[in-house]
C-alpha cells in the first residue's frame, strides 16, 4: 500500500531499537508512558473548526454499520496532542500533576502519498502538563530531553532552535498588527521563511496589509538566524523594544537558556533562532524546531512548544503544558536512506544445523542450554543439506553454526563456526555455551 | 470509549513489560519481528465470503474522500494472519525460509462491547511458514516456545491442549460422514463441548443428519477428556480406527509429542485433548488451545494450528505454516482483575526535590549524574512545600526522595529518604549516586 513503510525483519529491528532508546531515555527523565486507542468518537477527536487536518481524518466505522447506511461516527488519531488532552481530562482526578507522559504510537493522515509523507507514521511525544499553571522551568526540560535522546541515538549532530511567540507577537503589535487572526497569518508566512526565502514571505506579508517599513524591519530581526552560546544572551538584549508581551517573551527566553546551560546541555546542541513561528495558533510561547547540522535538507526532525490550555474542550480545569513531537517514521526513512541507520545485526546469533535426525534430541538439548544462558538459538528441525543450511545462515545473518554429526557426538564435541570468519572450533560438549558466548562478545 | 482497554500510566508499564517479556522470549526462540500496517486496502483484507468477521471489519476512507460521497476503500486489520499472508507474498523474495516471524501489535473489530470483548486488542503472534514444505515438527517448536513464554510470565500453571484435526476428520469419515462441509459443522459443534456440554452438542450434531449411534461414539472418543505424560501414546495407541486419514493424524500427534519430551518442555505443560477441535476451516491439522489450570473459567489464552497454505489468495508458492496466538488485551485486563498482574513499580526511582530557588543548578547537577548511572529521575522544578513534594513521591509511586537545603548545600551532603520506610539518611554530595544504587538494589 502507497504511504506506509512496512520494513524486512531486521529493519523492524533497527526501528525497534531506535523506538526503545527513546522510551529509555523518556523514562531516565521521569516521563511514564500513555497509550490510547487507534479510533475515538469522531466528535472527541474533531474538534477543530475546518482546515487541513479535518479534510485528511481518517473516518471509520464497522462493515456492519456501513451496510445499514450509517455515518461513521469513529476516526483515526492523527495526533497524539488531542488523545492526551482527552486522556488527561477522563483521568484528571487519578493523576499526578504536573503530569509527565511519553507516548510512542502511530498517527494516521490521509496524505496525497508522495515521498517523505506518510499516511500512518509513529510520533513520539513528551508533554508536561500542569493544573492551574506550569513554571516556565519546564520549557527548558523538554529540550534537555530531547538533546539527551539525540545524542543517545547518535544521528550526528543537532540543534534545537528555540523561539518564543510572545516575542513574535509583540513585535508584531509594535510594528501595527494588533489583530490576533492577522498576527496568526503573518507569522505563518514568517513559518515558511526557510522553504521560500525572505522575497517571497516579505511579498506574502506585505500582501496580508502590513506597511513595507514594517515588513522590512520585522525581517531585519527575525532574518537574523540562528545564535549558539553566549551570543544568545547579547541577541536577546539587543531587541530593546519597549512593549511588555515582547518582554515577557525575552524574559522566559532568558530563563529558558540558562536552565539549558545548568542541565548541562552543551552549547553547541541547541539555539535562539527569533524566525521559528510554527504554523499553529495552539502555541502560546516557547516554540522549538530541530535541525540536524549536516542534514538540514531533512527539515525540522522533532518540533512543538508552550500550550496555554491543553484540553478546554474536555474539562473546566486549566492545564497548560509544554511538550515536543518526533515524527519517528520519516526520520528512521530518512536516516536509512543516506545510511546513517543500518539494517540491524540479526538478534538471532546461532544455528544449530541438523546432520542427522538421530541427532534430534541432541541438538535440542544444545538449543535448550543457549536459550536459557540468554542466547537467541535457532535449531534447524528439518534435515537438509549441511551447505544449505550454512548458506541460510549466512543470508540471514546468523553469525555461529553449531554442527554435530554422528562423529562429534561419538566424541562428545561439537565444532562451532563462525560465518563471517569461515573459522571454526571444535569444542567439548559442555564447553558450547561458553565458547559461544566468548565468540559473541568478541565482535 | 467503550470496548477499549485505556490504561493509568503504571497500568501501561506492567502492560508494556509484558509485551516485552514476550518478545525477548521469541527472540530467544529465534523469531524475528514484523510489523504491518494497521489499515490495508479492503480488497487485500476481505477476502474470505461473508461470515461474522466480515460484518465486524472496520472500514475507513479518509473525511474529505467521505464527503465527496467515495465508498470505504481502506480495512483495519482483524488478526496478524491475513497481514502475515500479504506480507509473506509481497516479500516472498527478500525471505529466508522456513520464515519464523513474531507480530504483536493491535487488532480491530467491530464487536458490540461487553465484558471482556474488546473492538481494539492486541494480538501476540508466532508463525514458522515453509516454502512449499514445513516439517511437522515445526508444530512441537511452537508449543515449546508458548510453554517458554508463559512459564516466564510466571502467570502460574497452564496446560497446552494439543489435537489434530486429522484424526477428527478421519473419525468422521470413519463414523460416515464424509462430505467436508458437513465435518466443518460438526467440529464446530464439537469445538463448544466445554461451553455448552456434550449433551447439547450430541443434540446439535445429530441435527446436522449424523446417526445417533455415531454421534455416540464420537462423544465417547472425544469426550475423554485431556491427557497428559505417559497416559498419552496409550490414548493414541487406543484409537486402533483402521483409516488413513486418522493414522496419519495419530503419527503427527506422535511426533509432536515426542519432540515436545525431547525439547525439555515439562510433562505438565501440555496434554492430548481429542475434544479441540478450533471453529476455522482454515487449520489442517495439529490445533492448540492453552488454559491457565487454576482458572479455565478464563478461556483459551492462547490458540492455533497447522494450516496447509498460507497465502493462495495473494501469491502461487504454496506456503504451509504453522502458528498461535496470544490475545494479549483480554489476557491482561482478566490477569489484572484477579489480582495476579498488579500495577507496577513506578520505574522513575528518585525525585529531586527543590526547596529554594538558589537551589536549582546544583538539583540539577545531582539528576544529571544519576540518569547517567542509570536511575530514572525526576527532578522538581517549580518551589512548593516540601511536604507536598514528598507526598506527589509517594502518591507516585517514587522510591527515594533527595533533599538539599542551604544547610545541605554549606554542608556540602544530600538528604537521601526512602519513601516507604520513612527513614532517610544524609550523605556526601560525592557519594549520592553510590547511596541511591545501593538502596534501590536492596529491595
Amino acid at each position: 500500500m502507497p504511504g506506509v513503510l512496512e520494513l524486512l525483519p531486521l529493519d523492524q529491528v533497527a526501528f525497534e531499537r531506535m523506538l526503545d532508546t527513546i522510551k529509555v531515555e523518556f523514562e531516565r527523565f521521569g516521563f511514564l508512558p500513555v497509550a490510547t486507542p487507534t479510533m475515538e468518537l469522531k466528535d472527541v477527536l474533531l474538534t477543530k473548526t475546518g482546515g487541513e487536518t479535518e479534510r485528511q481524518v481518517y473516518l471509520a466505522q464497522s462493515s456492519g454499520a456501513h451496510d445499514q447506511g450509517h455515518e461513521p461516527d469513529l476516526a483515526l488519531r492523527f495526533d497524539l496532542t488531542v488523545p492526551l488532552a482527552r486522556y488527561v481530562a477522563e483521568h484528571e482526578h487519578q493523576l499526578a500533576f504536573p503530569f509527565r507522559r511519553y507516548q510512542i504510537q502511530p498517527v494516521f493522515r490521509g496524505e496525497s502519498p508522495q515521498h517523505g509523507r506518510y499516511r500512518e507514521f509513529y510520533q513520539c511525544d513528551i508533554d508536561v502538563v500542569g493544573r492551574d499553571r506550569l513554571s516556565i522551568k519546564h520549557d527548558a526540560e523538554v529540550p534537555a530531553v530531547i538533546a539527551a535522546v539525540f545524542e543517545r541515538l547518535g544521528f550526528g549532530a543537532f540543534t534545537i532552535r528555540i523561539n518564543n511567540r510572545k516575542v513574535l507577537k509583540g513585535l508584531l503589535d509594535h510594528l501595527g498588527v494588533a489583530n490576533p487572526d492577522r498576527q496568526g497569518a503573518i507569522l505563518r508566512e514568517v513559518d515558511k521563511l526557510e522553504k521560500r526565502g525572505p522575497a517571497a514571505v516579505g511579498k506574502s506579508i506585505a500582501g496580508l496589509g502590513m506597511e513595507s517599513a514594517a515588513v522590512e524591519r520585522l525581517l531585519d530581526i527575525v532574518e537574523s538566524g540562528p545564535v549558539k552560546g553566549e551570543a544568545i544572551g547579547m541577541r536577546l538584549d539587543k531587541l530593546d523594544i519597549d512593549h511588555p508581551l515582547l518582554h515577557q517573551g525575552l524574559s522566559e527566553l532568558r530563563q529558558v537558556f540558562d536552565l539549558m546551560k545548568a542541565q548541562g546541555v552543551e552549547d553547541s546542541r541547541y539555539a535562539l533562532d527569533l524566525s521559528i513561528a510554527r504554523g499553529l495558533d495552539y502555541y502560546t510561547g516557547t516554540v522549538y524546531e530541530t535541525l540536524f547540522d549536516d542534514h538540514p535538507d531533512l527539515g525540522s526532525i522533532c518540533s512543538g512548544g508552550r500550550y496555554d490550555d491543553l484540553a478546554s474542550l474536555y474539562t473546566s480545569a486549566r492545564l497548560p503544558g509544554v511538550g515536543i513531537s518526533i515524527g519517528l517514521t520519516r526520520l528512521f526513512a530518512q536516516l536509512m536512506e543516506i545510511g546513517v541507520i543500518k539494517t540491524a545485526a540479526n538478534p538471532v546469533t546461532v544455528l544449530v544445523t541438523l546432520l542427522d535426525d538421530v541427532g534430534l534430541a541432541n541438538n535440542l538439548g544444545l538449543a535448550t542450554a543457549l536459550r536459557a544462558a540468554g542466547v537467541n538459538t535457532e535449531a534447524v528441525l528439518e534435515m537438509g543439506k549441511l551447505g544449505a543450511q550454512l548458506k541460510y545462515a549466512d543470508r540471514s545473518g546468523i553469525r555461529l553454526a553449531l554442527i554435530c554429526g554422528e562423529d562429534e557426538r561419538a566424541r562428545g564435541t561439537v565444532v562451532v563456526r563462525d560465518l563471517a570468519s569461515k573459522s571454526q572450533d571444535e569444542v567439548a560438549s559442555a564447553e558450547v555455551v561458553g565458547a559461544v558466548q566468548r565468540l559473541l562478545a568478541s565482535r
